[in-house]
């Protein structure tokens, strides 16, 4: 606690951490009504300090071991839900121990019997396919030991990649897996990391999707979340608690702040007899995505060929296009693409709507992409697409992993596209 | 006219064009029914031709010259709008005359003394800054030439792109310039672009949006148009009508079936007094979009830095997240950013959410990026910083440049986003 002197008034409160990306010469200051406030060091004239440290309590949580519950393994590798602002510093924390978390819900000891794995503690930016495959083998380790389900929670910003990731390297599924996060940190008022957590754990411990699934907000207020596809969703709003949407897809099931499921479309389900998986956690990480743009250089096809990449995803405009006409300081996305597919690369092109289908013969452009080898992505997002490619060249060779890439395997292709399926 | 015996069965119809891009062994027949079927040049034996060609008849468009309307112009460059199935052939074509679109709209010669000007006719995928500058000298040479409004008619992959360059290239706007374009041929029963053209000219004509904007679909009824920021707008589906969506903001109107208009938000308006426009039409071409995603490498960065680029659009995860801790090969995104800020190339991070602000300061990974000078782009869209960023280093210096870029100037970044502004 420090009390300053600026001008005339007087200010008293907690004294801030100065980050290192702040003005080196500021002292910010959290008063009592929640608010920072800051000087420049220079006017400041300190009158008081008190450096007395609080200690933070957490409640007990309710015991875990009621072994007539479903067996859960919640596997937890940080991100938002896992932070907390320390309101002695005013920055945001991870917490010391996942379990934490459940101190907040002990209603989720009601419907499981969880077992908290502590895998890591990263942002999901910094996320990567090794974090993916780890994550692969931990959650077949759990589901093979016994687990009905498994929850993953993990940070918001890459979730939709992570499940696609999950969604191919556990084939042969026959748990549920339902990975959830949350948009604001699980000690505001305003978190849905609870119920986002609890929410998730029913589906874990009670439905029988056989899939991997991301269960998130579905609206702005706590009435219920969305089980969407690992394959079909995406991350669609930067900061609302219900940005996570199924593309071109209905979400599976809605879950109800009490537990109660309601399913709103087809799923694999889980079939009686039991059966090990074995994760194929390969991914070939020489892997890019591009974006085809009015102005945009084709010989980024020709730098990522040079250095050894072995597949490209191209967000195409509209149905799927490249520039085709035009030529960029006499490059030719067309001739490149054409020469990268012959020398063995795998290219496919998504489109950047987000929304909606590609396709490789309505018009003239589109055909000449597709003779030039490259592989329109029918229905799949751009991120689900690179993920698939990615992983078919770290696990299979060039022709059958090129062969698989059309071919639907996790559902991330639809036959048809569902009209009501737009932004909703 | 073509009749054909293949096994047991005889085929009679219109013989197709074989595209280049399809197989080249192919015959393919439209039959009565409209639909096409294609058999093996080998499997075929051809009984009878009939070369006659038929010719198709327009019918006569009404005078365009009652002086009591307002002046319109129209500027016709290609695309979708602007091409017809060539009921012979099956193909698809583009209008000999733009006038042609004319014939089907009678009513237009109703509300508007349109005059067509016939730039290009080009698919817009294949449009690039050459072509977005002539149509900005075309659209001030129109308006200063007496026009009371200017309709742009073009492609829809690219439209936002091209809106948004419009809206930086004419800085005083005293007038409506409205764009619109056809996710269906003209001559189809389901096209839009009839409604779309019509709507768009009565906003010209009647309206005092002194903006440049996308008239396009509101539902994928006949419903109403909406009329949106031209660099506020995207295309969010790749094929339904209503696929053009304000982000982060609400449409400026709504223009109904007979050419009424409903106000939704505030807008620039037309002032009384006349003032010519200065178009400012550079735009630099070394500008890039780049998407950093989980495994993506950030030696990108530097590729564009050595070619000379002067400008790079980070599409970002999240509130405008590069992977930080994590290296690819020894790269780093923190040191490669900081690197080519330092050589003077100006580096903007959008969110490839799409919808949602981003943020320089909530997570320490963000203030680290904001510290190595990359500029967070509030709630741009990606398309549209990158063709800010373009516009301001094709015309001005790079310290302005990087000055202008972070403020609002054409209504692209909004102070606060509005919550009902997610996927409307």
């Amino acid at each position: 606690m420090i009390s300053v002197r600026v001008n005339d008034a007087e200010f008293e409160g907690a004294l801030m951490p100065n980050t290192e990306a702040n003005a080196d010469d500021a002292i910010i200051i959290k008063m009592g009504s929640g608010y920072n406030i800051a000087f420049k060091f220079s006017e400041v004239k300190i009158l008081k300090k008190d450096t007395k440290k609080k200690t933070i309590q957490f409640p007990q949580a309710k015991s875990q071991n009621n072994l007539s519950l479903p067996k859960i393994s919640l596997l937890y590798t940080g991100g938002t839900i896992g932070s907390k602002v320390d309101y002695m510093t005013g920055g945001v924390y991870m917490l010391t121990k996942p379990e934490e978390l459940l101190y907040e819900v002990p209603e989720m000891s009601d419907i499981a019997n969880l077992r908290v794995k502590d895998l890591f503690s990263i942002p999901s930016e910094d996320m990567s396919c090794v974090e993916w495959s780890e994550l692969a083998k931990s959650v077949a380790k759990e589901l093979n030991g016994g687990a009905r389900g498994a929850v993953v929670s993990m940070g918001t910003d890459t979730m939709h990649y992570a499940s696609a990731a999950l969604s191919f390297m556990l084939g042969g599924l026959n748990s549920p897996v339902v990975m959830t996060g949350a948009q604001r940190s699980s000690d505001r008022g305003s978190s849905d990391a609870f119920m986002n957590l609890f929410c998730a754990t029913a589906v874990a411990a009670k439905s029988d999707i056989a899939e991997v699934s991301i269960c998130m907000h579905a609206t702005s207020s706590d009435d219920y979340c969305n089980i969407t596809r690992g394959t079909k969703a995406r991350k669609m709003h930067s900061s609302r608690r219900d940005a996570f949407r199924p593309i071109n897809d209905k979400p599976i099931a809605r879950v109800g702040r009490t537990g109660e499921i309601n399913y709103l479309s087809q799923y694999r389900k889980m079939e009686r007899a039991t059966n090990k998986i074995n994760p194929v956690t390969g991914f070939e990480k020489r892997t890019a995505m591009v974006i085809a743009h009015p102005n945009s250089d084709p010989s980024i096809i020709d730098f990522f060929a040079e250095k050894g990449y072995r597949g490209i995803i191209i967000e195409g405009t509209g149905l799927g296009h490249t520039p085709v006409s035009t030529k960029h300081e006499g490059q030719s996305w067309l001739e490149n693409i054409r020469r990268a597919v012959d020398t063995g690369i795998v290219i496919g092109i998504t489109t950047q709507c987000i929304y909606g289908r590609t396709n490789k013969s309505v018009y003239r452009n589109l055909r000449l992409l597709n003779k030039a080898g490259a592989i329109h992505c029918e229905d799949m997002t751009p991120e689900t697409a690179y993920v698939k490619l990615g992983w078919l060249l770290g696990n299979y060779g060039r022709e059958e992993a090129s062969a698989m890439f059309a071919k639907n395997l996790r559902g991330e292709i639809k036959e048809r596209t569902e009209y009501s399926t737009f932004l909703v």
